[in-house]
Formats: C-alpha cells, sequence, structure tokens
C-alpha cells in the first residue's frame, strides 16, 4: 500500500529549458483533499511538450516535470473525491471540467477555470507542488504532468473510462486527436454538404479530417507542405491533398478560392503559423466562410488581415481541447472509438518508453513522424 | 411624362476627390430592362460618402454621383421589373437583394452578389453609365447614387415601403440605422440578459445600443471620447457611458474586463479604427464573447491581434448593412417605425437641401452631428 504515503518513482525531469530531459528518481506526494495520484502507464508525446522544453515558451517553468497527453490508474485520492476511486483507468485532462464555475456553467464553452490559475503557474489549486528530485521542488505542467510514473492532479483534471480501453492507444484523447476532432464538430460545427480545407496534416490536422468526415463534410481539402501527408490525409478522410509550395505563382488563398467557387465554408489552421492562420481566414467563402485556429503560435506572433474580410462575412474563431468538455465527453469518445467508429490507433506511428523518452522528441520532428507514444510503467 | 426620355435634374456632382461637390444640371437616361428610375426626395449624408470623396477610397471613381442613404419614388421602370411599380415610394439599397443568387439562398449573409462587381466599378449591371453632365458621363457610386434629384438603380437595389411613411426620415434605413440595429439583432444575434459594449457612439453606435435594447441586453456600455455622447447614448438605451480618454493610467480593455467580471459577452466597433477593432476583441469574455467590426477602416489598415485571443473562446466576425436583407426586412422595419417602436426620427440632428450639400459635410465633421438629411427634390 502507497497511498497516504509519498512515492518514490522514476520520471523524465526537464531540469531547464533547451537541454534534454533527465531520467531520475523522483518523490510523489499523496494527493491532498481534491487531488488524485495516478500511476501513468502511458503518455503522448505532443509539440506543445516540446515547445515548452525548447525555451520558446516564456511562461515555462523549470525545472519541471512535463507531458500533458497521458493515461493511467488512480493510485489513490485526497479527501472529497468522489467521481473516480481507486484502481480507476483514466485519463488526464489538461482542460479540467469543474462542472461549478462560471464557464462551466455557461453552455457555452469548455474553458473550465477552476484550476486555470494555479495550472498556468505550475502548481496544485493550493499553490503547492507534489514533486521534488534531490531535494528541490519540481514544477507541475498543464495540470497533469504525465512524463513521471506517478502524477498528482486535480479531481477536475482526469476522467474515468472504460477499464477494457487500451491506454497505450486512448492516452491520445488527453490531447491531440480530441482536440482536431472536436474543433470540426463541436467548435467549427462543420454542416453536412459544406466544403472544408484542413492546413497542416500532423495529429490534430488528421484529427479534424475525422471530424469533417463525421460531420458529412462533402469536400475536404488537406494541405501540407510535405507530400509524404497526402497518402495520410486520404487514408483519415481528405478527398484532395495540395501542396501549396507546387502551385508554381499562384497562392494558396487565390487557389483554393478558384476550385471551390468562391472558398471554403470551413478552414482549420493546425500548423500554428500566423501566416498560414490568415491564409485559413482569407480562403473562407464570402459570406458565410468561418476559420478556426488550433495550433498554437509562437509567443508573441500575432495575426492580422483586412477588416474588410470580416466585414464581408467571414468568422475568425479558435478552439482548445476541441471545445470538447473532458469529463462529460471523453468516456463517450472511448465508446465510439471501442465499438470501431473512432480512429485513435491510426495516429501512433511511434513509441517509446520512459528510459527513452528524449529519442521520442527526436522521432516528433522527423516528418514521417505522426504521434509517438511511450510507456511509462 | 418623362418616362422613356433622357430627364434633366440637378445633382451634386463629385468631379474630383477631395474638393467640394458641385451643383450642376446633369442628364439621367431612361432605365433599362431590370432598372428602375427613382425621384430622390431625400438623402442621408454618410461618412462613406465623405471618406469617398475626400479622394481616401483607392477604389473611388471620379467622376461620380456620391450618396447611398436615400429614399424616393419610382419615376419608371425598365422591362421585366415587377417588384416595384411607378409612384411606389422607396428606399434604396447598397446592399441589393436578388433572390437567385448563390448568397441570397444561402440563408446565411445578405451580401447578395448580383450586382456586386459592377456595383464596385461605378456602373449599372450591363457595364454602362446612366449620367452625364457637360457631355461627360458620371460613375454611379454605391449602386444608388442619391446626390442627385434622378438616379437610375438595379430592380435589386430598392424596396417599396408604406407611402405614409416620410421619407425625410426613413431615408436613413438605407444605411446607418439598419446597419447598426441589425449588427446587433441580425450578425451578433446579442442574448437576452448579456453584455455589450458598443465603441463608438454615431448614428451607427446608436443604431447598435437600440439593437441590443431590442435584444434584451441586460447591460449595455457606451464608449466614446466624446463627452457630449454620454446623454445620446443613455438616450438611445445604454446603461453606463465610459470616455476612455478619462481612465487614467488604465487601458479601456483592462478596464472594461475588470468591470464586467471577465469581459463583455458582446462588443462592436463602429469608430473604423483599427486599434479600437483590437480593443474591441480584447475587451470579449474569455469562452464566449463575440466582437463584430461594423466600422469602415482606412485603405490598407489592418487588424491583428494574439491568436491566443481566439483560441481561449473570442470570435471575431463583421457585418455589412446590419445582416438585413434590404427588400425582405425594410418594410418590417418601417411598419415599426410607423407604430412607434423603432427609432429612426432622432438621429437626425441636421438638416439641408441638394444646393446646401456641402454644408451638411461640414456639419458631421462636428461632433454634435449625428446624421443630416438632404432634401433633394
Amino acid at each position: 500500500m502507497t497511498k497516504g504515503e509519498t512515492i518514490k518513482c522514476k520520471a523524465a525531469v526537464a531540469w531547464e529549458a533547451g537541454k534534454p530531459m533527465s531520467i531520475e528518481e523522483i518523490e510523489v506526494q499523496a494527493p491532498r483533499a481534491g487531488e488524485v495520484r495516478v500511476q501513468i502507464t502511458h503518455t503522448g508525446l505532443c509539440h506543445t511538450d516540446a515547445y515548452t522544453l525548447s525555451g520558446s515558451d516564456p511562461e515555462g517553468a523549470f525545472p519541471a516535470i512535463l507531458g500533458h497527453e497521458g493515461a493511467g490508474i488512480v493510485e489513490s485520492v485526497g479527501e472529497g473525491v468522489d467521481h473516480v476511486k481507486e484502481g480507476d483507468s483514466v485519463i488526464l485532462l489538461y482542460t479540467a471540467e469543474c462542472r461549478e464555475c462560471k464557464f462551466c456553467k455557461s453552455g457555452k464553452t469548455n474553458l473550465c477555470q477552476a484550476v486555470r490559475a494555479t495550472q498556468g503557474q505550475g502548481v496544485m489549486p493550493d499553490k503547492t507542488k507534489r514533486f521534488s528530485c534531490k531535494g528541490q521542488e519540481l514544477n507541475h505542467f498543464m495540470g497533469c504532468s504525465t512524463f513521471s510514473q506517478y502524477t498528482v492532479v486535480s479531481q477536475y483534471s482526469l476522467v474515468a473510462i472504460d477499464p477494457k480501453a487500451p491506454r497505450d492507444k486512448t492516452c491520445l484523447l488527453g490531447c491531440g486527436v480530441t482536440t482536431g476532432w472536436g474543433a470540426a464538430t463541436h467548435t467549427a460545427n462543420v454542416e453536412k454538404g459544406s466544403t472544408v480545407a484542413v492546413f497542416g496534416i500532423g495529429c490534430v490536422g488528421l484529427a479534424v479530417l475525422t471530424g469533417a468526415v463525421d460531420a458529412g463534410a462533402g469536400r475536404i481539402i488537406a494541405i501540407d507542405t510535405n507530400d509524404g501527408k497526402e497518402s495520410w490525409a486520404k487514408k483519415f478522410g481528405a478527398t484532395e491533398f495540395i501542396n501549396p509550395t507546387k502551385l508554381g505563382d499562384k497562392d494558396i488563398v487565390s487557389h483554393l478560392v478558384e476550385i471551390t467557387d468562391g472558398g471554403l465554408d470551413y478552414t482549420f489552421d493546425c500548423t500554428g503559423n500566423v501566416k498560414v492562420m490568415r491564409s485559413a481566414l482569407e480562403a473562407c467563402h464570402k459570406g458565410w466562410g468561418i476559420s478556426t485556429i488550433i495550433g498554437v503560435a509562437a509567443a508573441g506572433q500575432e495575426i492580422a488581415t483586412r477588416p474588410f474580410q470580416l466585414v464581408t462575412g467571414r468568422k475568425w474563431q479558435g478552439s482548445a481541447f476541441g471545445g470538447v468538455k473532458g469529463r462529460s465527453e471523453l468516456p463517450g469518445i472511448v465508446e465510439r472509438y471501442m465499438n470501431g467508429t473512432f480512429k485513435v490507433d491510426d495516429y501512433i506511428t511511434h513509441t517509446t518508453d520512459l528510459d527513452n523518452i528524449n529519442k521520442g522528441f527526436e522521432y516528433m520532428k522527423q516528418g514521417e513522424c505522426i504521434r509517438c507514444v511511450a510507456k511509462m510503467s
């Protein structure tokens, strides 16, 4: 029994920005009131982790345990936690869901604010930390810190799922897959028969394609500068693929407007590049086209366009975690996955383990890596 | 009977950019198939006319007959015109409604494209002009050219209204009043009990206030740098007034976010200033705030923000003619005006006539002028 005690386990510690993580023995305190300690069994590696590790994120605080796309088993729960219990199979949620705050109750957004401020500061809701290594406290990350064999999270930051669902796959529902799919089905609410363009065909872009397919879109155009993504895009439901670097003198916006008789009904940016975000907006159809930003831009970068683009009926919006409420909706998505109507396995091109987690980040820099999953314990 | 013949009448001719208009005798040809000749009785003066006259609009073509906020009486109709007839009291529509194009049939926008391209070029749909003066052809403007005693417009660019409605008032429904009101009720679809902020309290801004009142908004904040607008704003339904130049060190965005517990549900820019457009977006509530751009920015200017503003749930959109379909909806608005539930008279602070129309534009530069209406014939 480890309940109530500090656990010693292995974790990948990000001691400082711009350096590989170190595999260390760390100490993980017991969960306090409203908290849950989870044994992480699997975690996906996401570009947001890489971005923070690189030091480009001005809010990144070190040393820290990174990782936010994880699944595991509840080891123990703190006082007052009643929606998960020891032994539950869970997915961690970097977008929490408390069901009590103004945001949760609004019916208009999934951006629960219950743990937002402290999550952004790398601490638990009571402003303290549960991790230490060599006598030094470690920061939490995105309310999850899945790059450890054990982590402590807010009770609002995890959801129990079907224990039969394989966590080496379902961990991806903690970020990339849900984010892309939900951006199409929830945030943009793609209409049946409509036209869709997706800029950037990584894990999130592929998931947007599946969302557009689910919504019954009539024409789904995938756009990427890497030709290798064409077969991926087609496998995930794209009806067309365009490499914008191969259009000669023509820019991607005018090409898209031309081939769609005026522009797209829905576009999605999954690149994080602010110039691409502008192209995605301007490729929208006058009068009603909606462009949704999913990608995370580098610090300080700004999007811009002529206001005329909006006055003539285009809408510019964004999506975080696909507009999905994690506790309310992930169990249903897992159910769809289990009955074969929701893709998850197909995104995984690479696997690694905790000891070789840095190697996973090397894979991610390669064009052929869609998602790498690390076995943690 | 003037039917079928060229009419000689007076008009304000804009010979060149940056100069006052000249009152001239001009010739107005008979309407061709699908066209209508209208005796303009009254026209509002709008900032868009002033903007084009100033030469700042790179697409402004001279010489031209400006004016687009007009009302009058149908003098004669061309072949195939069946929805208006001689003697009808009409309002001209710079946003046409053909009911046949992809846009009209979409159910998603009021931006009819039937006459769009030729309208932008200052010509009739058959690419010719109906106006001449001293042997020189004059350009049409915004499909209306109301600064003339007679004009010729597409049959899609006017709507017959209750003949008892006073045109010296209803002419304002051709632009400013409908634009502001509709932006709140149609484009943003303001919810009952919500919070609203309106930046820029001219005619359009005041009309947004009335739209917010109609929609049942709970808190309506008017923002203008001119303190003289406070009493105007309150009269039109604002619950609060803020002069952003009097906030000391605090900027308007953080002030608004603070006093509204997180930001507004809906904001509207009626200034045309791209910096204000950014403030209007960023003053929106995280998770669901929607900012609607109504103002027309100067040529080449761009709006910008960090994409994070959108990813965290704010939406950026625009509105043209308030999202209102002129032929379908103006008769109902006129009906509301006639039964006393829709303000129109209250916007008119100044009147002038055709001979003194330049004086009207001088009035408009004064802070106390909301709208000036010119009697034309």
